[in-house]
């Protein structure tokens, strides 16, 4: 029962039902605080010092905007709604620190199990939830805040910012595009038929659901000496155009890798793959590191031009897709 | 225009509207970086190194449900879910650092007077805005995340947290409760009437619409050697409890200050007052710190006593009333 500002509802001892109960419930199943930090259960969380600069940013992930509950679990939409705050963090070549997430939802929510992603989000990306906070709501709504450290100390480098790009730079990616947006049509033209199958379907429903943050690829980018970096989460078109905006240069791409499955529009269009663009002035140096590192080496897509009118693909104007909430 | 889900929405250049163009509105209205650190416009925010540990915390504000848009402005709903979040950094006795603000409302909210409220709060207690996220939603959703320090660092000792509280220890309240509520009830009352008018209305409707976190007197009573300490945001009885159960303790109080205009109703189990309640074994030296740092002495409420299921205020059981969010 929602109490529109009231502050008369009674609270049962000890409760089984209701907002405090729900937050036991859930902090029973975060990690605990190691010695010296307090993390659920006070008024703020109480953290350890942070080396070099700190990064802070927040997500939001509204269920009908951001994720169809028809299409994905409650978890899943957790699980993209951290995601994608902590690839916030890994497009400045950040380590991963800790997240907060406030949750609005409808009374009847199923919270264990959006809470059951958001645990194995953070989990999986080593970025502990350590506070939260929880309100009744027409919609279901996460906020995530997240912290990261990202230098710099010592001999290395500081956060990779948007608009450190040059002419000349080349442009890299982590990894094919376009698997996210594949997964949400197979899932959408799968609905009222049979859940599609198939080692790529899974991969790319997969992709959609599960999308893992470039945290590593950052981190080694940063390292590596990029000039510019940022996430592709709009899509690589409209990211892309966010980096060549804050950089003042054109960008000239080659070819775009795209994910097995995926076309070529939704490898251009398609957003929340969290793969990594990366901007550099010394590509070899970047492969290297990459492949010292253990990782996939980033695939070369194109360089940074002095006209800042240029956004093409092999030759082609890149097209001007991309989400955009519409406000007045 | 809300496209759920899709990624094909058209992207004018130069845009007027839209989101990107609300974002771009923003940030105008909020204060630049200081030079080394990067604030709004890239994927995370760079700020400058933390001394000691770091505060961390979220706090979520729903319409219809945190404050109601028929008896407050947007500006003001914007103000206090900034001021709740700074609140819990002041309940650790921190300094305020710097906050994320991620907003989701239907697109014809007017976000401008929104953040015309938020930057209000931010400048009034130096908490800079530093990022965030803008969605569509059928709700006007605001969430804030805010960071902040307190210590150790030198001879300062580290942040208050609820559960230092002894049996002995003396209870203060920074100030009078019950004017956040009674505001309340005083414009409810005045819906279809003529606007309340008075100086005491007009300070009670204030208290509701536009309240302060006590930062100031946070930090003095940690300095101070405070015990304990919690903000009443859901009221007195309920966050009085949750410090006794933290703390293990049991709590009797002998009167609690009341606002000119407030019932003790209003005073016991009405929140959003954002005073602190302090425990502490040195109550003198808690009044002459309040004193030498300019602050209005607080009010001596009580003591905590060793059997946890004492919860009295006047010998008279104190009332299990206080905000809770209704959650299956």
């Amino acid at each position: 029962m929602t109490v529109p500002n009231g502050r008369d509802a009674e609270r049962g001892r000890p409760a089984t039902r209701g907002e405090f109960a729900a937050l036991a419930r859930i902090a029973r199943r975060l990690p605990a605080a190691p010695d010296g930090q307090v993390w659920i259960g006070d008024d703020a969380a109480v953290l350890g010092p942070v080396e070099g600069g700190l990064l802070f940013t927040t997500d939001m992930a509204v269920a009908g905007v951001h994720g169809d509950l028809g299409l994905m679990g409650l978890d899943d939409f957790g699980w993209r709604a951290l995601t994608a705050a902590i690839s916030d963090i890994a497009a400045m070549g950040g380590r991963a620190g800790h997240a907060v997430v406030a949750v609005a939802a409808p009374p009847t929510t199923d919270l264990d199990r959006l809470y059951d992603g958001l645990a194995a989000s953070s989990l999986a990306h080593a970025c502990p939830i350590v506070g939260g906070d929880l309100s009744g709501c027409g919609s279901v709504v996460v906020a995530v805040a997240a912290v990261g450290t990202a230098g710099p100390t010592g001999t290395e480098p500081g956060p990779v910012l948007r608009g450190g790009a040059r002419p000349g730079d080349s442009l890299f990616v982590t990894g094919p595009l376009g698997a996210s947006a594949a997964g949400l049509r197979l899932l959408r033209a799968s609905v009222g038929a049979e859940a599609p199958a198939g080692d790529e379907t899974t991969a790319l429903v997969q992709a959609h659901r599960r999308p893992l943050a470039r945290l590593d690829e950052g981190a080694v980018a940063r390292r590596a000496g990029a000039s510019a970096m940022i996430d592709v989460s709009d899509g690589l078109a409209a990211d892309l155009g966010h980096l060549a905006d804050a950089s003042r240069v054109g960008v000239a791409l080659d070819s775009v890798p795209t994910a097995p499955g995926a076309t070529l529009d939704e490898a251009l269009g398609g957003g929340e793959d969290y793969e990594l663009v990366i901007a550099t002035p010394e590509p070899d140096a970047m492969v290297r590191a990459f492949t010292a590192a253990g990782l996939r080496p980033p695939a070369l897509i194109g360089h940074c031009v002095d006209d800042p009118s240029v956004r093409t693909v092999a030759g082609s104007p890149l097209p001007v897709v991309g989400w955009e909430h519409p406000f007045a």
